[in-house]
């Protein structure tokens, strides 16, 4: 024994604790984990006919009931049955560690972990599944070592069970292989059913497969006692995305994995893992929205210079093509072919938003605002023709309209401090854009584009693939990883959502991969959309969710769109608060924010990186309110959202340093506010703050406020 | 009317005589046109219905009886019947081209042409046929003006019938979306059902698609009156690749595309051009054999410098791998990740083929024989583990194992005056390949290759899609447009069968696609396999067949191979010249050729470029006889293959230029020579002729002769 305990001392641990315990046992058994802080146990059981099973209590409360683990594969016997437990390794971890942006400077990852070694004696493969148990949950994955007899294999569906305890309020979107861009369900389990098809909305590209699939993140709330269960993945690498099947009779959730052309569901080679399969588990909805569970399961960066990757505020020439008061395109031409139409020679139809001036005046209005950068959308040829016909050559990346000037942009971009953000709209035509990047990466470098954004509108061209299949997932991939080559950060649309990948690629600084504020120019989202995102979408990494409307009544500039954006102008400034992102837009029009400067100072002030963040109150499909502290300052910003119903936020603003002494500027709807009716009566008042200060502040319906604090004199 | 014979005299013809005719008819009603010499007669229908039809007469005989013409579209209406005529133009054009290389100096581009626009009233959409006729057959092609009603569209299949006038012989190829590299089968169409089950050979990758289901180039010869048909496509670009579907009831061939992973035979968009389907039409076998037709019907070139682009002679490190012998890969290892396994840390297997010493002899024989280039094969990390898997990254193209000196290799070779032939083998995975392409593809330039050998072994990845469909054939395309930007010549394995294209791009030097003597190590061809090829596969263009095979018995160097090479060395010498390519491989091992470097010498002095070619007698299955002189020389050489009858070739050398002298170097096949049981039984002569001398010449069963015939005192 003391020859195990001094190898164990030999082991090091990598900038944290680590104690290894290994054991080996000739039959199975059940094992059993505590979470650091005791209030969370796994149990892992080999079922009868060696069926693998793991089951999770909180506070001595049943989360999960005993769920199977394992594989079926493809033309090979399924990874599901007939296994014996050969070993079962524990170790502690407890480390800290500095995300290179994040809502707070210091992250703790620290778990009790328990990887079962699994052997199949009849085909005489191995699998491990490792569980990581965390103060604030559960994450697990399957892990194939190099073995004679499991080398290449192919999977049918993965067969991992969520066997939740009843019947729970879930919000949910639609399980679909091609799109996230759906309103949230609130709604119990035992709804989902007869409730699909009316959530099943209207998408450029949408593929949903089964009555009752669902998505992830999956936000749950137990109807008997209020726990609150979150289901998602981490770490999400050369693997289809993972979606839940429910069984509505059982309550068990079942994964159900994105299958690519072919009708396979993964193409794998050992040595490999599955992504992280995460439980976030809390009475408390507010440590749901801290939780950093899915951060912590990533990989740390490897990235030996991160300098180049920073935080961005933006504005964009964007919100005026969305709501149709201009165009993407330079000219009406239909059919177009890229290789063949000389823009010269068509007639420009006189409403192209990305011209050379007018991205000038948002330049001005981001230099004199203190704004990072301006994002251009529709700067480049093609946009006349370039969606829903499965295109495969409809965009290069690299030629500008010629009212577009590149040079002269860059000049007057540099000459005032501020940063074009590059737009790649591949129109989900995936080879198109990987025989373009190098060039086109070459050419952001050259012009000086530090940053793009990626869309993939539509379809996935060639057809048959899914957004969230492995094959489309290793592109997302590759262009991140190649931006990174070019030190550029990618802020991807369209694309799968994310599992903390941005802990180990931090060049991923935004993703869509939701309903973001656009929809507001399609039709509208629900009013409580924002109290639930952070719950869902954002479990996964930040989302550039575009907020910063002021004039949300789109018919005042084009009387075609009758779309309204459901929210108050005060709510809109909380957002930059509540929906965590390192990148953010003020998404509206300038001259929309010149008509309201006294708010704007809010967007100019807010900090996009931060040292602490708060969760003062919340709780899904109702309200959030968080307070976040800038980087490397002194001040707070608060930002509290609601839903339709309207409500007193009650603060306390114990999260200021003692002694010190604060002014609070609080953007605030007035009485009379309304997301529909009257969203743009807001008020501005200035108030001394301590730490021993509260707060009781009325939100209207689809309102909201936000707060700047600044410590007083500075 | 005068004002029109202005205006057409007005019209310039490009590099030769062009003449236009427009009329325009308000009603259906019959067109024909003639070919040149007037043999060929073209007859255009439109059926009750609406339904466009065309009939082919040779000497006033019919080829093909009225086929229908059109195309089914994917949820749209098809483009087969409800059309009117709305105009036919007629022109004539007579020009002659240089080859960058070629069979002959000069090529004759001489037709008439017919253009037929056909309207569906129903739907407001225009189609329009463009035949071309000239003296040796007949090419159309669909073509789809840009239009309102007709923008975007997809195939679901191509309705063009050739209706052949009876049971005819054919020389065919089961049709398969994936590989052409099986053994001919002769027989009647109305034997094709009973023999399919036998036809369809194992492969690497492989998808059958009808018991009735042929590949072009589709060889035919009809019993009744000895006339030869030949069906292929010229021009592939954009498109997928045709096969015939046959009626054997009634002789009617049918197109039949290959489908991409989603079930699409081409996604289209106007304006654009479906291939040309080509028809050479002769009663003498050797017309087949001269016909320009295909390449006529591509586009020329719009390279503008072609220097770069050179004919190659090469041996190779290969066949010993072919045989074997020795290894692609440099260890033994199973199961690696490129990106993992580190070469260094495992044991060699010690049988690597492409060591720097071994390559290096192979450089030296190359120098000393005057051979332009060597082959490697197995030069990079990978292929220990790189077949049929379905792998993605499986090789990067840049990386060489560790007994592979790149550096020294160049300095080497390039002191000798020698070019290194790069390898890229894909094992399928075309993302991957595209990846890596532009690396590569510097690498080669770095490095002093100017020419690269690709390879799609296995089945294309991502799974689904076929070697065929237009979205890998649009990848064979982008390899050989990016390929000409680095000055690189391409001969591509395993890709889609020619078409011609090397007119359009002459960097595409070479093909496979067929079955090349590889496959005389894999069990063996038939003898007779040679004398089919230049009437099948070689219409599409040149072929890297790989001859010159001295030691055809392999177990006297691997005892584990039983195969044997299905032909005398004579006839493998005779190859050089029926088998026509400006990339030709000496195959053998160099320790082979030092056995018999009296038959080399027939290796070292045949052309790979000529000035001319004079088919001097031929039948299909049975025997080819082919005279070329060199280019720009006076130097003559033939060649000759025969079937495993043996028989006595009788020919005239007429083609010799009057009252010169020659030497003639006569390397044949010794009495007792065969294939199989007595391969290596040559004999060598020197005889004066004139070109009036007449040769008889003896052909060993599954032998032939090679004749060098020099200008005296030269």
């Amino acid at each position: 024994m003391n020859k195990l305990r001094n190898l164990l001392r030999a082991v090091p641990a990598r900038r944290g604790l680590l104690l290894l315990c290994c054991l080996v046992w000739s039959t199975a058994r059940a094992e059993d984990i505590q979470s650091p802080n005791k209030q969370l146990t796994l149990s892992v059981v080999l079922q009868e006919g060696g069926v693998p099973t793991y089951s999770l209590t909180y506070k001595g409360k049943t989360v999960l009931k005993p769920g199977k683990l394992g594989l079926e594969l493809k033309d090979a016997p399924s990874l599901t049955s007939g296994f014996a437990q050969t070993s079962a390794q524990r170790r502690s971890f407890d480390e800290s560690w500095q995300p290179v942006w994040g809502e707070v400077k210091t992250i703790r990852n620290h778990y009790n972990e328990l990887a079962v070694t699994l052997t199949q004696a009849q085909t005489n493969r191995t699998m491990l599944v490792r569980f990581r148990l965390y103060d604030d949950g559960l994450g697990f994955r399957y892990e194939f070592p190099r073995q004679p007899k499991l080398d290449y294999f192919v999977v049918k569906e993965e067969k991992t069970q969520f066997a939740l305890n009843g019947d729970h309020k879930a919000f949910w979107l639609p399980g679909d292989y091609d799109t996230q861009e759906y309103s949230t369900v609130t709604s119990n389990l035992s709804e989902v059913r007869g409730r699909m098809k009316a959530a099943v909305t209207p998408n450029a590209s949408q593929t949903t497969f089964s009555a009752t699939g669902l998505q992830t993140p999956l936000m749950l709330k137990r109807s008997q006692d209020g726990l609150y269960i979150n289901i998602h993945e981490a770490a999400l690498i050369d693997y289809s995305a993972m979606h839940l099947e429910l069984d509505d009779k059982n309550f068990v959730l079942e994964s159900h994995l994105t299958p690519d052309a072919h009708g396979d569901k993964g193409l794998l080679q050992t040595p490999c893992l599955s992504p992280w399969r995460t439980v976030i588990v809390s009475d408390k909805a507010a440590d749901i929205l801290e939780s950093k569970l899915v951060l912590n399961l990533n990989e740390p960066t490897k990235f030996k210079d991160t300098s180049w990757i920073k935080p961005v505020k933006y504005v964009g020439v964007w919100w005026e093509m969305i709501t149709g008061k201009s165009t993407w395109s330079y000219t009406n031409q239909e059919n177009i072919k890229l290789d063949s139409i000389d823009y010269r020679k068509v007639k420009p139809n006189g409403t192209h938003g990305a011209n050379t001036a007018h991205v000038k005046a948002y330049i001005d209005f981001a230099a004199k605002h203190g704004l990072d950068a301006v994002l251009v959308e529709g700067w480049n040829t093609g946009w006349e023709d370039w969606f829903g016909k499965h295109k495969d050559y409809v965009f290069d990346f690299v030629t500008p309209y010629p009212d577009f000037d590149v040079q002269e942009l860059q000049r007057y971009a540099q000459s005032k401090n501020v940063k074009i953000i590059m737009h790649h709209e591949t129109s989900g035509s995936v080879r198109n854009y990987e025989r373009h990047l190098d060039s086109a990466f070459q050419f952001m470098n050259k012009y000086g584009y530090t940053a793009v954004k990626t869309g993939y509108v539509g379809d996935i061209v060639p057809l048959g693939h899914h957004h969230y299949d492995q094959w489309v997932n290793n592109h997302y991939q590759y262009v991140l990883e190649k931006a990174a080559e070019h030190k550029i950060m990618v802020n991807g649309h369209e694309a799968v959502r994310p599992t903390g990948l941005a802990r180990t690629y931090p060049n991923l600084i935004g993703n869509e991969a939701a309903r973001g504020t656009e929809y507001e120019a399609f039709g509208g989202s629900n009013a409580d959309h924002t109290t639930i995102l952070p719950f869902t979408r954002l479990i996964g990494g930040p989302m550039d969710y575009t907020p910063g409307i002021f004039q949300t009544r789109i018919s005042t500039f084009n009387p075609q769109n009758t779309s309204f954006v459901h929210s108050t102008l005060a709510r809109q400034l909380a957002l930059y608060v509540t929906m965590y992102s390192p990148l953010q837009m003020a998404a509206d029009m300038i001259e929309h924010y010149n008509e309201h400067l006294d708010a704007f100072q809010f967007i100019e002030d807010v900090a996009v990186d931060w040292d602490d963040t708060d969760v003062l109150e919340a709780e899904p499909g109702d309200y959030i309110t968080i307070a976040r502290k800038a980087k490397g300052k002194s001040s707070w910003f608060v930002g509290s959202t609601c839903d339709e119903q309207g409500r007193t936020s009650t603060i306390n603003l114990n999260f200021l340093d003692p002694g010190k002494k604060y002014v609070a500027t609080i953007y605030a709807d007035k009485k009379d506010a309304h997301y529909e009716k009257n969203p743009q009566a807001y008020q501005i008042r200035k108030v001394s703050v301590t730490s021993k200060s509260k707060l009781a502040q009325y939100c209207a319906p689809g309102g909201g406020y936000a707060i700047s604090i600044v410590e007083a004199g500075r």
